[in-house]
This record gives structure tokens, sequence and C-alpha cells, in this order.
């Protein structure tokens, strides 16, 4: 079994403030059609892109706590998230959608329990679960924001998936312009004294948050890849386990 | 905190089998303002009403497993919830959707294991988590249905409810066309004797399986009450612990 995210960048517009068109409904349908080209056993998780950010923003979210701003936030996800089951659909897959306002719960932020279960059986039974960042109660904050790049892991390790495969707009972990091919945890200090610098290192805020999500992981035993999603094609190698962006994996 | 279930037929026509027309959006509105008019600690389950029904039928859930038939059955009962929760936002209230396809899974039919964190997380922080009737997966049979019947009874006991108000389109448990005041499993017998007679009990069906369900809360320790939801006024009466239908209690 294998995860697959798909970052909210692809699937949306996030320079477009206006969510009627910040949809990117061809690249949707290209990304559904490049998963149902490698059937497999795949968790879908994807990033909420402008459909998260530009409602949280709005609401203050996560900071503020807004009955209000959960809802709206929540509904504008899953609107997306809509988006991709239907798409997914008519490329041929058997999707369904799993929302983790109903079955994580954060504490400071982080994942407290998530109810893996379901998730479970419907791998199990052909289907393809679609999964998505979401609002999500928290047990010291009230309620606060998780992203598809801490479910990746979250998953991975709680299916033991035999690779995490993290798609974004950018080739990978970008030295002088290339991806690296591997890297693991002992490469990290040196390319953190690139951060904020000008050195052409693309490891500053979602890249590194991702980076550090999938060191945990590779810590696990469970190595992933960050690979670029909106080049036609790269889904299907990321997938097959061809060499496609970096592999984070094990320092050894 | 509270349990309370409304079921489908308030909600829809289940006359209707055209989705498009079968809400009573008067009645959800009503039904909301209710509510909203009794604000507590409150865990609101609604049926799918013909919105679960219709699909359901077309595609053979839950015998037939098909994946088409859960997404579309799913996706039917979503919208449904979809309504419910604008309306009691609408009335002032705080609601956000839980969905069972996302945390529950059944066993043979019958719930396995419930992500209930999220819920109670909610209640706490004094928002109205709804759910509703939905389809899940399910160890055994590959998926089912999930009712609000049965969500009402396993959410009580989980959550530690006070009370489980059930609120169907009937008066209670009816005999001779009166609400028994009180039931307790050890009046089952002398009613079971009517089942599918003529002397105007009507513990058929749908009133059959909530009374089963609600007896075997009672020996847990929580009473219900069933109760005629499409009677004005009735909701706040059940939800302030009024006489209003049937009580079911455990014996004594």
């Amino acid at each position: 079994m294998k995860i697959l995210k798909i970052g909210g960048s692809i699937l949306t517009d996030k320079k477009n403030e206006s969510l009627a068109n910040a949809a990117r409904h061809s690249e949707i349908r290209r990304v559904a059609e490049e998963i149902a080209a490698r059937p497999e056993e795949l968790v879908l998780v994807h990033g909420a892109g402008s459909f998260g950010h530009v409602p949280a923003k709005k609401y203050g979210l996560p900071d503020n706590f807004s009955a209000e701003g959960l809802r709206v936030t929540h509904n504008s996800v899953v609107r997306l998230n809509d988006l991709v089951v239907d798409a997914l659909s008519e490329a041929g897959l058997s999707p369904l959608p799993v929302h983790p306002l109903s079955c994580v719960l954060l504490k400071d932020g982080r994942i407290e329990s998530f109810a893996k279960e379901p998730i479970e059986e419907m791998v199990k039974d052909g289907l393809l679960p679609v999964l998505h960042g979401d609002v999500a109660m928290d047990v010291t904050r009230r309620a606060g924001i998780v992203s598809g790049d801490q479910l990746v892991p979250y998953l991975a390790e709680a299916l033991h998936a035999k690779i995490a495969a993290v798609g974004s707009n950018v080739d990978g972990v970008l030295v002088d312009g290339k991806p690296m091919a591997k890297i693991t945890r002992k490469d990290l200090p040196s390319i953190e004294t690139y951060l904020g610098g000008s050195a052409g290192v693309d490891v500053t805020g979602g890249m590194k948050g991702k980076l550090l999500e999938m060191l945990d992981l590779a810590d696990a035993g469970i190595d992933s890849v960050i690979f670029n999603a909106s080049k036609k094609g790269n889904i299907a190698r990321a997938l097959s386990g061809e060499t496609v962006g970096t592999t984070v994996t094990r320092s050894n």
C-alpha cells in the first residue's frame, strides 16, 4: 500500500483569491488520469490549496477559534475534495471521501488520534480513500488545522505503507536549482545553513516543513520521495518507484 | 450531554422518489429553530430519509457491494446533512458535520469502532456535531449501512449521555393508538404478540428496531424517549425532560 500526496498548489491557483475560479479543473483531471494509469493499493491525500488558505486567513484560523470559521473553511476544502473525488471517479477509479474533521483529533497541533480502520478497510476492498488538508478539533487549542503534509507521514506509519510519494510543484529538495537525489537526516545541517540565504536552496517554508515530516518518517523506516507532480508522467513514475525528485531515507 | 435523533421521515418526503424535491425545507428549518430554542450540550443524529433509501435501493445496498453505489449514496445523504447543518447555522447554532463513513467501522452490520474523540471535543467547545445515517465500511461484509437508530444508542453510551431523545413521526410506542408512557424490557413479550396483528400496535418495522436498540441502551443505564418530532414544540419538550411520547427505561 502506498500513500500519494498531491499538493494544493497543483490542484488550485493559490494566487486566485476568488474560490469560484481557483480550482484548476484540467490539472485535477490530469492528476486523476495519471493515478488511474497505475492502479494499486493507494491512499490519496490532497492539499487544501486556496480552498483552505483563503477562508482560514479570513477567519484568522487556527489562532482565532470561531465556529463559523471552522464550518466555512471545512465546507470550502470539502468542495475541492468533491472535485477531486469526481475526477477520480470519471477516470475509472473507486474513490471515497474521508474527512479529517470527522476522524482526527489534534493535540497542540499534532495528530493525537485518528480512526484509521475505515481507511484500511476501503483499501482492502479495492476502494481509494481520498483525504485532504482540513480543520480539526484540538484538545489543547480547541481547534486547529491538519495539513496534508502532516497526514501523509502519520498515515504512512499507521498503515505500514511501502512508500510515501509527496507531489508538489518543485522538482524536490533543490540545491543550486537541481534536486538532490537522496537526503538523510545527517544532510540536514549542511542544508539548513542555506536557509534564508541566496544559494538557490529551496528548503524554506513549505518545503522545509515537508522535509522535516518526511525525515521523521524515514526514522520510522519508511522512505518517501518528494517530486514535481505538475510535470506530466511524474505521478506514475513516483508510484512505480522510479527515480523522480528527492528520496528521503534513513541515515546510513 | 444529550443525544437527539430526528428521523428521516421528518426531514424528507419518503414517498418522493425525486431527490430534487424530497427535502422538506420548512420542516428542516422548524427543527433547527426548535433545537436553537433550547441550547445545551447536544449531539444531533438525523436519519437519511429518501436521500439514503432511494440510492441505496437503486444500487442494491447493502447486499450488493458497489463502489459507485457507496459513493453516490454517501454523496446523497451528505446533501441532506448539508441542508440540516445550514439550517442549524441560520438558526444561530454552531453545527459541524460528522460523517460516519469517515469515522465508523462496522462488523457484520454493527458498529465495531467509532472515533468519538472529535465529537467529544466539539461538544466541549460549544459546537454541535451533526451526524447522519450513512454507508460505512464493514470488516465482514465489505460495506454496509449504519442507521441513525444504531448511531444513537452507541453514541449515548460512548459519550455517557444523560438521555437519548428519538424523534420520529409517531407519538411513541402505540397501543390502541395511544403512546405507552413507559416501556421496559419485561413489557416486550406482551407487545410482541401484537406484531403483525391488527390490534393497533405500531411496533413494526422501524419502530420495533428503534425500540430494541433503546431497550439495549436502557440495560446500559441510559433512558431514552421515543416521541413525535413532527408536532411543534415536542423537540424542546423532549430535550427538557418533559413527558412526551414513550420513555424507554430499565426493568425495575
